[in-house]
């Protein structure tokens, strides 16, 4: 299993953002009408919102729909991995193979060089991506992740004002 | 604007996981007692969702979660100095320089550095923490984000599936 921790070297995990940033869009003012979020709407209407630099025409949603969806080709691979180890060695051992000689930072173009490898490895992609499939929608737990980012975010904010405070008032209290 | 670009290197977006793999958890066999999903419940119970290997303690949402969490770090860094920069250049000018100085891997660490600068920087840092909240709570389309993964999963499927599938017939229609 130990290969396990080979199966996907760390170099691969993707990224939330493309590798040369569009300096261009980065160029847009506030509210201009390349406002990420709705570039099809006028976007005074829709300046309640923090206007959002740098992500051009995609929106903040996109990039990390973008990013959740390399996430969950992960998972898949993962998962299929780890079912054939323990019932099918065989196919395990051409997926390890197959893994420690293409990249998954690009999880389509992996699944589409794994269908072209053969026709066994045809069928472990078409697996795959019937797993990224349903692990997207039935198992991933889409209301948990909110509810676990809105905790992080509090329990991070407090946590970083309650340690500068003490951290303060300790000096403070030093000083008298 | 340019220095935008160089506002945020990309080098510092964070990743889904941590630097160094814990292959002792990578171990756990399937279904095993430290199933991700539900580490509290014994995991027989919840065998009927798919076994994800490799992310000992933490769930798939916790990582997504936390990856989440700098990314909203990261805009909410570019809202603020975005905003400094339409009406507060001298404060922009202190942001950038300490941009340069002060990765945002660790956006929490990042925040904390910048609340010890000084005085004008803590109050940067603190909006940076109210913007972050308030994006992550209020601006962020989570159900939106949903959707895009789920259309995301489905037209990639059927495109690769599309192109295999294209590509063998024709290379049959050129056997015949």
């Amino acid at each position: 299993m130990e290969a396990s921790a080979t199966m996907l070297p760390l170099s691969q995990v993707p990224r939330f953002f493309p590798h040369k940033p569009n300096r261009s869009k980065l160029a847009c003012p506030p509210c201009g009408p390349s406002k990420p979020r709705r570039t099809s709407l006028p976007s005074r209407l829709h300046c309640q919102k923090m206007y959002v630099p740098g992500f051009g025409e995609a929106s903040p949603e996109a990039k990390a729909a973008n990013n959740l969806h390399s996430f969950f080709t992960y998972i898949a691979v993962r998962i299929v991995t780890a079912q054939l180890e323990s019932y099918n060695p065989e196919a395990y051992e051409e997926m390890m193979e197959f893994l420690s000689k293409n990249s998954l930072n690009d999880g389509d173009q992996f699944c589409a060089n794994l269908m072209r490898e053969s026709s066994r490895h045809n069928a472990l992609a078409l697996r795959i991506l019937e797993v990224r499939s349903a692990y997207c929608k039935n198992d991933f737990e889409w209301d948990n992740l909110k509810r676990l980012a809105f905790k992080m975010v509090d329990e991070s904010n407090t946590r970083l004002m309650r340690d500068y405070v003490l951290e303060i008032s300790h000096v403070e209290g030093e000083g008298k």
